[in-house]
C-alpha cells in the first residue's frame, strides 16, 4: 500500500506540502495541488483517518450514551441520532451503560481525551462525573443536569395533561400512575406532577407507585407485577410507560380484569408493539425522530464553537387513541 | 492541560521515551518509567488516545452493521455486541443502514483506512463491496459471503423444525409461510426449507409468500396487511417472523377469526414484546447473546491475527410455548 512518502516523491514535493494538501490547510498552488492529486491517484493512495484527524485535533465521532437499548423507546433514539450524525458527516459511537454506571464515567472521559467530539446522554450522571467542569461539548437528552449544558425532553408536562384527560373523560375516579425511579430523576417528573394536578382539580383520587428503573425492563415485567397486584385493588385508571402498561394488561387481564371496562389504561411513549396489543394501548407518543434531530443539531452547533440559544427545548407529544381507553 | 513534552522535561527524558513507555513498546528501564508515571501523575497528564492508537496501528474501534435498529432482534444484537465489546477493551461504532446500501460500502471503507479494527455486520452486502478483496476482519451475522469471512447464526434450519412440529402436533393440514425477502436471502433461508420439508412429509399443505423486506417493519405492517388478506383463505397454520405474526394476529382478530382455535401462529424470534400479545405468541427463540458473544470472539481473534478453526458457527434455537399454538 502506498504511503505519503510515496505519494511526495511521486509529486517531487515534501510530505508537509502533501499533507496539508490533503487536510486543506495553509497555502498550495494550484499547480502542486494537481501533481499531488494525480499521485494520489496513480498510487491509489488511502490517507490515514485516524492520522488526518490527529492533525485537525477533531475526531469526527460524535458518542451517544443511553441506559438500555433494549427498550424500544432508547433502540429508536439511537437509530434515529445514528441517522442525524450520519447524513452530518458525524460517526457515531455508541455506550450502552446498563447496571455499570461507571461506563459514563469512561466515555465522558474519552470525551476529554479528544476521542470524542461531543457526547449525547440519555441516562443519568453518576455523582462522581461534573460535567460542570469538562467544557466540552454534552447535550442531555430528558434529564437537567448543570447550567451551561442543553436539555433536550418531550413536553412531559403536556403528556401528563393529555393522559390526565383521558381517564377522566373515560369516567375515572381512582387512578394509579406507576413510575420508574430511573425515568422520574430528570424532566419526566413533570409528567407525573401534571398529571396529579389535572386529576386533583377533578376530585379523581391518585396513588403513585415507584416501582424502581427495573420495572421498565420487559423481562423483569412479569415477575416484578406479582408484587405491585395489591395496588390495583379498586383502581378504575392506569397511567405509565408503554412497556410497564403492556405487562399490567397482560396481568390484570389473567385475572379476569376487563380492559378498558373495569379498567382504563394510557400508556406513556407511544412504542410500535403498543399498537399489536389487545385491547390496542392509548398512549401519550413522543417524537423521537424530532428528539434526535435536534439533539444532534444541538451538539454539531456546539462543536462548532456556536452559541446555543436555547438551553431547554421542549418538543411536542402527540395523543394517541387505541382501544384501552 | 499537560502535553507529552511537559512529562519528558519533568522526567528528564525525552518525547519518544515518554511516548514508548505509555505505549509499552521498545525497552525502559524500570528507574525511568517511574520517574514518567510520577512526572505523569504530578501533571495530570492525560494522553491524546487518537495519537496513541496511531503509534500502535490500532484504533480500538469495531463496527456493528444493521439494517434497521427499529427491529428489536437488531437493537438487542447491537446491544450485547456493544457489551461483549466493552468487555474487551474495544469501542462500538454504530452503523444503521436503513434503506442506503452505499453506508456499507462506506463503512467497510473506513475499516480499509483503519479507523476501525474490524466490522461485524448483520446487513446485506450490496454487489458493489467485494469482501473477499478487503483482507480486513470482518464476521458476518446470518449471512453466507465468501470464503475466509467466518459467519455466525442460528441453528435455522432446527428452528424451521421446530415451527413445523409445533404447527402439526396442533392438527394443522395447509399452513401459510410468510417471508421477507430481506432476511431470506441468507442463511435464514435454510430455516424455510426444512419448514417445507417436515411439513410436506406429513402430508401438509404449505403455501410460501415473499412479502419484501418492508414486512418487518411495525409501521408497515397494517397497511401492507391488507395486500395478503386473501392468501389466509382456508389456512389453519401461519409460520412467520415475530412482528408479522403480531402484525397478522390483530388483523386475523379484527376480522373475527380466533386464534388459536380456527388458526395456529407460530412466531420467529423469540422477542420480548410477544409475551404481552392475546394470545401470547409461540415462538421460536434466537439466542441473540451468544450471537453477540461469538461474533465479538471471534473479530478480536482475527484482529489479534489468530486462526479461525470454525468458519461457520451455529447457535441453538429453543421453543418457546406461548397460546397461539
Amino acid at each position: 500500500m502506498a504511503s505519503i512518502r510515496d505519494v511526495a516523491i511521486k509529486a517531487g514535493v515534501g510530505i508537509g506540502t502533501v499533507s496539508r494538501a490533503l487536510n486543506g490547510s495553509g497555502y498550495i498552488s494550484d499547480e502542486t495541488k494537481q501533481k499531488i492529486m494525480q499521485a494520489v491517484e496513480e498510487l491509489n493512495y488511502k490517507p490515514n483517518e485516524l492520522a488526518q484527524n490527529l492533525f485537525r485535533n477533531k475526531s469526527g465521532f460524535i458518542g451517544i450514551v443511553v441506559k438500555n437499548l433494549s427498550h424500544p423507546f432508547m433502540a429508536s433514539l439511537v437509530k434515529h441520532v445514528e441517522n442525524n450524525l450520519y447524513t452530518n458527516g458525524y460517526k457515531c459511537m455508541l455506550c450502552e451503560v446498563g447496571d455499570n454506571p461507571n461506563r459514563i464515567e469512561e466515555f465522558v472521559e474519552m470525551l476529554q481525551r479528544n476521542v470524542m467530539d461531543g457526547i449525547i446522554c440519555c441516562a443519568d450522571i453518576p455523582s462522581s462525573v461534573s460535567l460542570a467542569e469538562i467544557h466540552r461539548p454534552i447535550v442531555m437528552i430528558d434529564r437537567y443536569v448543570t447550567e451551561g449544558i442543553p436539555c433536550i425532553h418531550s413536553d412531559h408536562k403536556r403528556g401528563g395533561e393529555l393522559a390526565a384527560q383521558a381517564l377522566l373523560s373515560a369516567g375515572c375516579k381512582n387512578v394509579l400512575y406507576f413510575a420508574s425511579s430511573a425515568t422520574e430523576r430528570g424532566c419526566s417528573m413533570d409528567r407525573y406532577r401534571r398529571f396529579a394536578e389535572v386529576c386533583k382539580q377533578h376530585k379523581c383520587k391518585i396513588t403513585a407507585i415507584d416501582a424502581g428503573s427495573k420495572i421498565l425492563n420487559f423481562q423483569s415485567g412479569p415477575t416484578i407485577w406479582k408484587k405491585y397486584i395489591s395496588h390495583f385493588d379498586g383502581i378504575d385508571g392506569l397511567f405509565t410507560a408503554d412497556v410497564t402498561a403492556a405487562a399490567c394488561m397482560k396481568m390484570l387481564q389473567k385475572k379476569g380484569i376487563k380492559i378498558p371496562k373495569k379498567l382504563k389504561v394510557v400508556g406513556y411513549d407511544g412504542l410500535d408493539f403498543t399498537r399489536f396489543l389487545t385491547p390496542e394501548l392509548t398512549t401519550v407518543c413522543q417524537n423521537v425522530p424530532e428528539i434526535a434531530k435536534r439533539s444532534v443539531d444541538t451538539i454539531i452547533r456546539m462543536i462548532d464553537g456556536k452559541k446555543i440559544e436555547e438551553m431547554e427545548q421542549i418538543v411536542d407529544v402527540t395523543f394517541r387513541k387505541g382501544e384501552s381507553t
